[in-house]
């Protein structure tokens, strides 16, 4: 993963080798080549896929067997957090059984943009969810951004404070959910002609939300529309279909792809040696 | 799982509903749509794939989240269970990783048929690895078996108790592993010819142990040669392979196919009922 060895670089620390491998049977094979006794020890790894919690758990395992000093799990992308409490009774709360799977094997979880924070109750151990504002800052800093808006009222708070960084207004979208296959999106009462905006999210997915917002702002006369969300997940090609509407998409390297132009690593960097590593 | 209905039947209780599907971006969503309050809840599932394990740990949070009186994890064929100890520096021990993680949502677990023993020391929780014979012994008792042979030393017992059962002798072949890719196999000195002979595994992954046991008794003149395991995972399509070669091939219904011809369901239930469920 770059982001790691990024992470690795800040920190001025080495990175541990491992390999892993699938059994005939399709087990995943996991083995850290270099030695980790009583060494301050991070382990990053996304939990956004079946095989990728596995390959996971498997590699903090191979870590907490070599007694480190101090084991951090390190989550750029904590997937199953839009799972964070039972909405209808017999659900499952995924976000909390990943959460209490890696804390068997890591002293502390560290999480960047979860994307709720009920997350962070479900285990004892220090679990610290990382906010990114600095390289969304210096990416949109020269682009004479007029709005920062939030393409609902959930991300409001993180529009709200890079609109102040930008020295800008933050706006959100009233999303309303009339009925299971319809949603009223309702921009606020600002005048968008000739305005450049950023719009702003946790992460875009299928990228609904996003392409609606687009949408209501292009017709209003915008002028440049730039769109930017922490994690990139874009759920059946979703960023084509963005990416055609507007200026520019970026997301940051928490998921690696052609439209990671921000890095979270001197953040994550910064965060760590407050810490103390 | 038809295991469960099985189960369920022989225990004369009710089998809940739930469902499980995936949202747009992969990740498993599932519900349980039967009341477990105050219940005593059995969840059954395999750990053999990435998605099993994801599916059933979900499913186990389900349950737990209803407050169920009892929870128990009943888990027919434990995956990873081979990789049940650290055999060189720095590797996982992917079994105790399911454990533990099976233990944060479970009051208890019940294996069938554990590969090692090993891996019940990794949780503090009640871990009952069930054995079985019943139905082996149901299937073969009148195929008149001269010898139960085990295809290496590990199975030893396991042949020995079957033989014990069915009235005959048991034998194991010494496997011996030359190099990285070479292993040695010695029948035991005994007469093979016109005999029916029984090779019993706790599982058949690849088949190569098995094709190479059967290639050797064959050659002995053996009169009827029957495979039998409790997990068939037949990786790379080892069953055909195996069934080509001898006179039948039976696994129990730990792992579905058309080869489980034996259930443990039966022993399962008595094991429950013991327990006073």
């Amino acid at each position: 993963m770059g982001l790691a060895s990024k992470i690795a670089k800040y920190m001025n620390c080495d990175m541990a080798d491992y390999k892993s491998s699938r059994f005939p049977d399709n087990e995943i094979y996991t083995k850290i080549d270099t030695p980790l006794d009583e060494e301050d020890v991070i382990v990053i790894g996304n939990t956004n896929t079946d095989s990728n919690i596995i390959s996971y758990l498997l590699l903090l395992d191979a870590a907490k067997e070599q007694n480190p000093k101090k084991l951090i799990a390190l989550i750029p992308y904590f997937g199953y957090a839009r799972q964070h409490k039972v909405y209808n009774k017999g659900e499952a709360i995924a976000s909390k059984v990943l959460a209490k799977s890696i804390a068997n094997f890591a002293d502390a979880i560290i999480a960047i943009e979860l994307h709720d924070e009920q997350t962070l109750s479900y285990i004892s151990k220090p679990f610290e969810n990382l906010k990114i504002k600095n390289p969304i800052y210096n990416f949109f800093k020269d682009k004479s951004i007029d709005y920062v808006v939030s393409p609902d009222d959930g991300g409001y708070a993180r529009s709200l404070d890079m609109a102040k960084l930008l020295g800008c207004n933050a706006y959100y979208i009233d999303k309303k959910r009339l009925d299971a296959n319809t949603v009223e999106m309702k921009l606020p009462e600002v005048n968008f002609n000739k305005k450049n905006v950023l719009l702003l999210d946790d992460m875009i997915s299928t990228g609904n939300t996003m392409l609606s917002a687009i949408d209501l702002i292009s017709d209003k006369g915008a002028n440049n529309i730039y769109c930017c969300a922490i994690h990139g997940i874009f759920a059946g090609g979703s960023d084509s279909k963005i990416k055609d509407k507007i200026d520019e998409l970026v997301v940051t390297d928490t998921i690696e792809s052609e439209y990671s132009k921000l890095s979270v690593a001197a953040d994550v960097a910064e965060y760590l040696k407050s810490l103390g590593f």
